[in-house]
């Protein structure tokens, strides 16, 4: 039997499984076991802590269908809040300090890339301007956040269809490990509204990286001016960030529930 | 603080919540804050477990949007493997007397209902052959086993168009309080296959209740005889019924988790 709690960053939705004590072995299968809705824990992904001896913990992060990844913005936020305290966290996209605050986390999510082969693109070009377009949206910036992001800036938000063009653009060959799409809405210099098409999971309530990334684009653009609170369908995030440096992320944590379950119960 | 657990059967799932030894009030609107699969704990639907008076517990049913329904064959599965023995069961449909199984349960849901006015039905007609049909479907039957049914046989339900006629057919004005929808394929008189667009949640991978009410026209209509093997898309449920007589239904149930919540962290 092994312990878990449930959480949740603006309705992204976790399992975290503290195994610093007693180590368990995560295969895919049973990630997808867990995640599954219905028949497991359910959540959008599984983070796993472990021990770590570059910092306080390391942190796992595997997608609903199984497939790990390396980032993941909401998640981080979570783990002070699990853990007790402040905390350094070893990631597969560097080591992230995160501090409690009164309703959640502040992270600092690390510095962004803009280079074309860090994204990554299939080929050299200007990230910061793309000489790239998707039929009426306007040319795209991209950012490294340790996943990598489109953004369009557009003028109404409201006007595009967001579902169609971000699968459209999620498959494109320029992205040869596929990108997540964020169309954002620059409101004055310190208020983007956000929907953000995720690499693997469609429209979701709020993507972390996706704000880190947006935020980054319009500041690098001259649009914005940190710190911008970029507002989600599920809330607000408050992003912070100047040219050479990391990125600090700052927004809401919760915990719903703990709970206890069979790990071996979940390989079928 | 507030224990529960987490179960299934057939993949239809459950928060359920034992208030024998202390109460909990349950609103629409904290049930639903429950069911919410990314900010509560997620549920298709939530089964409060309480003292009877006429038997060994009683239970009630919220579905997700947090309304109470009277009846639901996959929760009533896993109650005795929730308290741990052979139960009689209090429902708003009636008395039901569940036994554990090595798998999950069976359980006696009562006798069925064949009345127009129990189903019920706007105005007064035949509920065998109903002389009523929508599109190419064939005229169906009407049975009530603690909610109402509507049940067609097909010659190949590969070929219906499960989602369009199940959401046109649950809102036709003859189903004043609307109507679950089965479609039916019988494989011989002892196997039938079954999909069900169930009344607000639309199509789902097992209805216990819709097993019964289709193993029973099929038996009233001399095409089936008990007991009678469903196949639903999420596995098998053996149904047992004869004229005059109460419905047997026997299949699994399964436990995931057990968790402890805040109830009152759910009100917002």
């Amino acid at each position: 039997m092994g312990i878990f709690r449930k959480m949740h960053g603006l309705g992204n939705d976790f399992v975290v499984i503290d195994t610093r004590e007693s180590p368990v072995e995560m295969t895919e299968a049973r990630a997808r076991a867990i995640a599954d809705r219905h028949t497991g824990i359910g959540c959008d992904q599984l983070i796993v802590i472990g021990p770590s001896d570059r910092a306080d913990v390391s942190m796992r992060i595997f997608n609903a269908d199984g497939s790990e990844v390396a980032a993941c913005g909401n998640a981080t936020r979570c783990i002070p809040l699990f853990v007790g305290r402040d905390v350094l966290i070893e990631t597969q996209a560097g080591l992230l300090d995160a501090s409690l605050t009164d309703t959640g986390a502040s992270v600092d999510m690390g510095a962004p890339r803009f280079d074309w082969a860090a994204i990554p693109l299939a080929y050299a070009m200007d990230t910061l301007a793309m000489p790239a377009s998707w039929e009426d949206l306007p040319p795209p910036s991209c950012v490294n956040v340790g996943n990598p992001h489109v953004i369009f800036f557009v003028d109404d938000l409201d006007a595009v269809d967001t579902a169609r063009l971000g699968a459209l653009i999620e498959q494109d060959p320029l992205f040869p490990e596929r990108v997540n799409v964020n169309f954002a809405q620059l409101l004055d210099p310190r208020n983007i509204r956000l929907i953000v098409w995720e690499r693997g999971a469609g429209l979701t309530r709020a993507c972390g990286t996706g704000a880190c990334a947006t935020a980054v684009a319009a500041i690098r653009r001259g649009l914005a001016t940190g710190p911008v609170t970029v507002t989600l369908p599920g809330g607000d995030l408050v992003i912070d960030w100047a040219p050479g440096g990391t990125i600090r992320m700052t927004g809401p944590a919760t915990s719903v529930f703990a709970g206890e379950a069979d790990w071996e119960s979940f390989d079928v």
